[in-house]
């Protein structure tokens, strides 16, 4: 379709059927589902008519290729111009083959298998009739009480970005139009949704501009920079004005300072809630703050088809608003090809297929296996085959670990990991015992536990959060283990054996009693599919464990936020001339997380030696070479990630301690050696002045390269302009 | 002196003189002193030579008129135009005779005995030499883990505006040069010193100009606009850079836009500590960029000294911006009537007369009765003097009740709880027993706690933090009363005898296993030195608790930051179409703090009727007006704060769903009851918008009136514009 087709497509379309394609519905307002469109329920609430589906642009949560296709072909033959549905869901970390939650994916910076991860999904959804997903959500967090931290990759801008970058590619791909086997990206949530005020869900988000630049927007930029094709706006306020009708964010600095002409959609209900917000009176003024704003896709209330007509013919809106939106809308239709081809990638058989292949099941045990960190190792891993093993706890044989945002996966096939161990020895070397659910127990499989414990040589424990406490709306104040489940730990030690802690979870916790009492600590995550398989390699020994943290992990809720770009203060702690007292600490407490970002183990062991960087001065558009000679000086075969990290030692604002600016990962052998090289450049020295310039500074510089972000190697370089 | 005798003053003065009246120095440097001005230790190492002590133009943490009147003779006898020396010290809560905190203060709502302590600690003050107290601090703060908190009057800015202004009133009084009883306020920290990080003293600070200007800023401009004659800055950065070098801030809001003439202080070492935040390389660009801002006097550090007179000679500084500074000096200096009489209000004699009399430990009494919150009284309150009572815990007979910042106060000279209950019972019916220290406990005094309770008819515990645990520096990350307190409430509770918990503490605490175990709670803060007598009268009935609170007790450290002004979200808890899981919330604890914001019990009991506004529409320039009638329904008198809270249903930015707007304190005698007015007008509807103007906006605003910020009536109105 050209252009010209496209503009007298929009001139033939009334000003209902403009509005229209504002809207998006969820699935059971279509015909072609299983309820056929018949509206009930708190649906009817929304007083949608009929008429107004008809109308509608897409609709959100449909996907399967016989449903998908039923309904667009009821759509195509209700609406008059046939203008095809968008047809958007949520996949987010897989669509059948479920790969670890993205935090967990951030833990394995693996930047390729994130991208093969995102391919892999949109190849199956879209079989599945789904053209757009509402992912990545690159998120900048600090606040581990916040549910959806573990749909992020973590705390660090710059490698947000690059994890935005890969999920953009590994979903759109190059040729959106002609690869039907990809999706249409929507990143989300546009600004700053993780910055939530006490890491409870929805919540106020305040800050300097400077902060929104600095730390929050770079993730969401590079995603657009990758050429993503959509943004979701976020629930909360940034600065005051709710995301979905504020006009600063979304207007002048999203569409008119990064010139994004893609389209932008609420959060589900999101235009609306300007009302409890307390920014609109009413709906239609939450319908002219969207619209003003430059909200394309109203998302879940009626706002727009209620009232936007209304708005119009008293002259509050220029129809030439609406005329723009509803072309954003047209154009991605088209570059989705769906004017060619309004069924696009939906195939029954393909369907079949691909989804859930036997290909992808071991990408997501890959991703899986380089996304567990191991957090603690007393000589206990990896386990022996012929070791008598325990294994206890309510993820010892739970399906559970495909965490939130995996409603098209299936718990039932995910791999367990009592089932992934078998893989690796003998149903005679295992026992297996639950001991407690996640925050109940019975007495008798409490006893049951006690008594398997007894038999073994080592007790594996499976502990965890069960994935409705994390995720959209599951916030958390207390994030420790659920106490049973710390009880069960501590009963169990008292036998004195070597203990392993494997945890599924979604966020960073509390692990202080954990580190205590167990010998051994694997921070699974929600793994995925193969979570069981790919946790079982590990603890065996057939992967070593390679993941290293993305976000620091509090010694306690009293710490947050703690991340490791922090800033110095006036008085730090352990400053040669530091008082006792008058220093920036807690009376209770270290300054310092349980574990620090990057941080992670392995079964080998790694040595830096001989870091050097080319030159002590920076000139002018010049480049430096950081190097550092990195061994394997262990016995097994392992993966290591060799990070980079800058200090502006003084800056017209204060900057971080450290910033990530580079890592490679690096596979070595026993006895292996290699050099790593880092080039540094003046562009990646640049950080936001007070007012608001994008500049670098001349003046000294510390670069740090080590295996995490505490445990580094200091040099020094002046930057001259 | 006149302004011309001042000018030639200031022209008289060598660069280096200049430079000195702009450094302030401790005590130990000057001769007069006991140690006579023999730099030793620490203070050696800032480079200070007997040259630059000469030439220095204040002095702190001086207080006591013989050792104050010889360093300003001695002084006087070295400057070479004998310039007086400023005095200044931290007197913040009480010069001998002790108050209670700040935050304890806040609790009594009473405006009039807050300013009378603030006239108090100056007369107490003056006569002992002192001429410029490092008071009020005015911080806005939400955070209880800040050590800090006990030193500001809470979470409010219209309530600690009000305090400010008393405050100021109280030091200042109305004419600073005839009345040598007074001192110079200084408020601080300016700015936003009270939203440290993670409650981590001296942490970065970050929020949006507009949340700054609508929350924190306004209390600092309350001490301002009751002529409050210094301005300390903060440790703090403000957008990126340290406030002693943030010229945005100080030079042009402070200065310019709120056009502030007064003098501008460093706290202590801050100039220098723009090094190790990272903002200056070095001295000097600490100094230029102190400077530069507005700061007149370096505290503490050398950076003015060492580097001022090569700045200028450098032409990086213009000696314009010196003799401005000098100039403010002595400006004040001429106010206080130094240059007429450099020992002030000095006086021994005086000094014997005033300092801790009746009189004033009369004041210091009553406002403590005032200052104390009954948090939970089942029915054990007030103590009748027959009862036998087990007065247990670390604070049953112990002086360290005074708090942070009471240095000068003794802790010897405070009324313990013990000596104050005997004025009340006969010394055979209480047994007294410490039962464990504030962190540890011996197994001997356990028992004997425990022996003791045995006996009584009921238990008095009294519980709480020393004084180290708060104040500067003193963060906590576990807000819980220290673990060894718990343990012997539990154990105390097993008995089943009523157990009243009293509270000596200087932040607001996870109080809920101590709401579970104890039948009453009496939060006593610091109460001063006149504590234990107030705390007694409060105890057995001779006063009636009606303390509210003004700092929001969390539910648990997980909570933080909670208050009661904040806002709605989009998606709030228990909106009458909330969804069960996607709402605004924690998934293990409620929103609500334990205790709100003005809360707060009494001996009798008060029924709020007939509440009412004069007219459904606020038109342009008139004023409404609420009533509502309050009677005293129980059989005590007592004291209410009725408090008036407004919303705006819908503004341009976010508004919170409550603020105080107005409070009366009423005593009403039992059965006794009284119409309370209040009026309303446009001008408090204002708010700060998107562009910073502050201004209202017409439409729906609901009004509440209650006894607390979450037991309310609520009205509504229109406002038209």
């Amino acid at each position: 379709m050209t252009d010209q087709q496209l503009q007298a497509l929009l001139e033939q379309l009334t000003l209902d059927e403009k509005i229209g394609q504002l809207l998006q519905l969820a699935v059971p307002f279509f015909e072609g589902t299983e309820n056929e469109g018949q509206i009930t329920g708190p649906m009817a609430a929304m007083g949608i008519t009929e008429e107004t589906v008809k109308n509608t642009g897409s609709v959100l949560g449909l996907a399967g290729a016989k449903e998908a296709m039923a309904v667009q072909k009821a759509h195509l033959s209700k609406n008059r111009l046939s203008i095809p549905l968008l047809v958007m869901a949520d996949i987010v970390h897989g669509y059948k083959t479920i790969f670890p939650v993205p935090l967990a994916i951030g833990c394995s910076w693996d930047l390729e298998l994130a991208e093969q991860s995102a391919e892999i999904a949109a190849r199956e959804a879209s079989a599945a009739g789904v053209h757009v997903t509402f992912a990545p959500m690159v998120d900048l967090v600090r606040d581990p009480r916040w549910g959806r931290v573990m749909e992020t990759t973590g705390e660090d801008p710059y490698l947000n970005s690059e994890f935005a970058r890969a999920f953009v590619r590994g979903f759109q791909g190059t040729d959106l139009t002609g690869d039907t086997g990809r999706l249409a990206a929507c990143v989300k949530h546009f600004a700053a949704y993780g910055a939530a005020e006490g890491g409870r869900d929805y919540n106020t988000v305040d800050m300097s501009e400077r902060q929104l630049r600095e730390y929050y927007l770079p993730a969401y930029k590079a995603a657009l920079d990758a050429g993503c094709e959509m943004v979701m706006t976020a629930f909360n306020t940034v600065d005051g004005i709710p995301a979905a009708g504020n006009k600063r964010l979304l207007r002048d600095l999203l569409r008119g300072e990064w010139n994004f002409d893609g389209v932008v959609i609420s959060d589900w209900g999101a235009v609306k809630e300007m009302i409890p917000h307390g920014v609109a009176a009413d709906e239609a003024e939450a319908a002219l703050k969207a619209i003003e704003a430059g909200v394309d896709i109203e998302m879940m209330t009626a706002c727009y088809p209620d009232h936007l007509r209304k708005l119009v013919e008293s002259g509050s809106v220029d129809e030439g608003l609406i005329d723009e939106a509803v072309m954003r809308i047209l154009q991605l239709k088209r570059k989705l090809g769906l004017f060619e081809n309004p069924y696009r990638g939906a195939d029954v058989e393909r369907e079949k297929q691909v989804v859930f292949s036997e290909e992808h099941r071991k990408a997501a045990r890959q991703l899986a296996v380089k996304s567990c960190v191991l957090l603690k190792n007393d000589s206990v891993l990896p386990l022996r085959p012929e070791q008598n093993i325990a294994l206890i706890g309510p993820f010892a044989q739970n399906g559970d670990i495909l965490g939130p945002w995996s409603w098209t996966g299936s718990t039932e096939d995910a791999v367990q990991l009592y089932d992934g161990m078998l893989a690796h020895t003998a149903a005679s070397n295992i026992v297996v015992a639950q001991g407690c659910d996640i925050e109940t127990a019975a007495e008798e499989h409490w006893q049951e536990a006690l008594n398997t414990a007894r038999q073994a040589d080592v007790i594996v424990l499976a502990l965890g959060e069960h994935s409705e406490m994390s995720g959209e709306a599951g916030s958390r104040a207390d994030i420790r283990l659920p106490e049973i489940q710390l009880k069960l730990l501590a009963e169990l030690k008292k036998m004195g054996k070597p203990i392993v802690v494997v945890l599924f979870n979604g966020r960073p916790l509390d692990l202080r009693s954990v580190v205590e009492s167990a010998d051994a600590i694997l921070e699974a995550w929600y793994p995925g599919s193969e979570g069981g398989a790919a946790v079982a390699d590990l603890l065996y020994g057939a992967e070593t464990p390679s993941g290293r943290l993305t976000m620091s992990f509090p010694y306690s809720v009293g710490q947050v936020p703690v991340y490791y770009n922090n800033f110095n203060t006036g008085r730090p702690q352990g400053a040669p001339d530091a008082q006792i007292r008058y220093v920036s600490q807690y009376l209770d407490i270290p300054n310092e997380p349980l574990y620090p970002f990057g941080y992670g183990l392995s079964y080998t062991a790694f040595r830096y030696s001989g870091a050097k960087i080319s030159a002590p001065v920076m000139p002018p558009d010049e480049k430096l070479t950081v190097t550092v000679n990195v061994s394997n000086t262990g016995s097994a075969a392992g993966e290591e990630v060799v990070q980079l990290y800058v200090r502006d030692l003084a800056g017209e604002v204060v900057r971080p301690l450290k910033e990530l600016k580079d890592f490679r990962k690096i596979a070595l052998k026993p006895g292996e050696s290699r050099e790593v090289t880092f080039t540094l450049e003046e562009s990646q020295l640049r950080y936001h002045h007070s007012d608001l310039q994008f500049a670098s500074d001349a003046g000294e510089f510390a670069v740090f390269i080590g295996p995490n972000s505490r445990d580094v190697t200091e040099l020094r370089f002046r930057l001259e302009k």
